[in-house]
């Protein structure tokens, strides 16, 4: 059986899921495309390649007149795919068209960490009523499947803490902080102009970016119910070159490190002075993972938590797992 | 609806497993067990704890009149937990039991490097002509669930070359002479007091463990169909400690690496000097891997690879993958 899919989201995401799709047979077609400004519908499938195209050149993926929502209320597809830009403080649009999918029988595949950390339980029951997929891979530490490891891999293990590295601008930030001596200021200007930071860098600088994943980490791994206001948040916006200086000298650095202990109910996000040889002192715009279990003892993950095609990895993993497990029909 | 297992092998995996069941509630029922001295079948399940205990006080995890083999043929069972001890030459008696299993309709989770690595092609098509689960986690890197990982979580890439420590004992011995300056000889007679090594030790530290795993690797990710022949193999047995301290001299060290990049047919097993910074350079008896993708990037795993639990942590997730998967019924 071909899998039908509704793409929401023709940014970088959306691009590297296009280019993915154009140089692989997954068997997967994708029935309705939609961004903010256009949208296609096609039962028998857009090639990937002249969408990609078309959207290079003129800007739009589809026609003008057909909006987001129309695609996913009545495009034929399986799975949505939504990877619409995150609004971490309403979710929307993303929420609604995940409901909407989901209130006609599909599965659900984001990359948004919006709906997730704001509606996780509520998104999943609705799922689960209906009989389907909700799947997020994408939306904690980019290519490190460490969503489907917990959930699925490491399903006979209790998981007793977990510390990251879930921020790459951060991350980036601070190791040309401590390798180049640096000064907060400088380093984040270099992060910008290499496109590592936003214009507004706040949201990753603040920690907000992290701590997001961290709810979704702690909502969906121990099903607790917590919302950002739950984490105990510093950023790195206040560090000075003086105290990675002073790490320095002790053979250590700074990272900015989120931790879930569940059993202890503590959700922190803050930079620690960490031993160089550390798991988790991992370079430039990586992420890293450590977890503690009780069966498989201390896994350590890294690689890449952004980027384009990274992304796409991690959303086109959660459409074949579906694609997989409902082989035989939707 | 509850999973029923039979599990062939008492020792310290399958300890592991019966003291993971005995901790959690896993929707599993054991309802036939065997070793190579005794067996049980009991449809209503056997209590793993009380079999554990009886094993401590008998040796015996069952009567001695019942066969594994009578267990494999006629336990009423939904998955076979196959985790006796590999004869990497015949893959005997397990590739027997696995075949049974298969042509009975029923999955198979083996932790048993023999059959795997021998007759991989011809078990997966029996297991896929039965409509059935064939899936062997365990036997490679211990509590780094790499196979799903390759698998399934990044199903959507190409994964290009691995590179791995894939033997915590001959890692352990490295660690030991680089770290503390002890020869070869002194670093193995301290990772067999402390249970890393065999008695024999021939299997890890020439290199036919990892190589083996090698193989397992190539055949299943990339679907080759090579043996331990095809695999270029340098152990560390014959490792001065001249050339770890002229590695060290360096800012570097000297590691057991296994490598495959499928495109040259490269498949090796050497000791390699790389600096320790390395993300392979891990310590004592751990594994490590990294894979390089088209999408995700490279990642890097480190885990323990052997033990009782860590290796039952495998295997658990083996059934727990198959559980969820055929969730209706057998």
């Amino acid at each position: 059986m071909t899998l039908r899919i509704a793409l929401i989201g023709t940014g970088a995401v959306g691009r590297g899921i296009l280019e993915a799709l154009s140089r692989k047979d997954l068997g997967v077609i994708l029935t309705g495309v939609a961004d903010s400004r256009s949208g296609d519908i096609c039962e028998d499938g857009i090639p990937p390649l002249s969408l990609l195209k078309r959207k290079k050149e003129t800007g739009l993926c589809g026609d003008p007149s057909v909006k987001a929502e129309d695609v996913v209320k009545t495009a034929p597809y399986d799975v949505l795919v939504e990877v619409s830009p995150t609004d971490a403080g309403t979710g929307e649009p993303a929420t609604s068209y995940i409901r909407t999918a989901l209130s006609r029988g599909c599965h659900v595949v984001t990359s948004n960490k919006g709906p997730i950390a704001l509606y996780y339980h509520e998104l999943k029951k609705q799922a689960d009523d209906a009989g389907v997929s909700l799947r997020f891979e994408a939306t904690v530490a980019g290519a490190i499947p460490i969503l489907h490891t917990l959930h699925e891999s490491l399903g006979g293990n209790e998981v007793h803490a977990l510390y990251g590295v879930l921020n790459g601008t951060c991350n980036y930030i601070l190791t040309r902080m401590a390798e180049e001596g640096l000064s907060y200021k400088q380093a984040l200007d270099e992060a910008r102009a290499l496109g590592y930071a936003e214009a507004d860098p706040t949201y990753d600088v603040k920690g907000i970016d992290a701590a997001i994943k961290l709810v979704i980490l702690a909502n969906t791994v121990w099903n607790r119910d917590i919302t950002l206001s739950d984490i105990d948040i510093t950023g790195i916006d206040l560090l000075t070159e003086e105290a990675i200086r002073l790490a320095e000298e002790q053979d250590a650095t700074i990272r900015l490190i989120g931790e879930i202990i569940p059993a202890k109910n503590l959700y922190r996000l803050s930079p620690r002075i960490i031993q160089r040889q550390h798991p988790l002192v991992v370079h430039g715009s990586l992420n890293a993972i450590i977890i503690r279990t009780d069966l498989a003892g201390d896994l350590v993950f890294s690689g890449k938590g952004a980027g384009s095609l990274e992304t796409a990895s991690a959303v086109l993993g959660d459409i074949l797992s579906i694609r997989d497990r409902y082989a035989g029909g939707n």
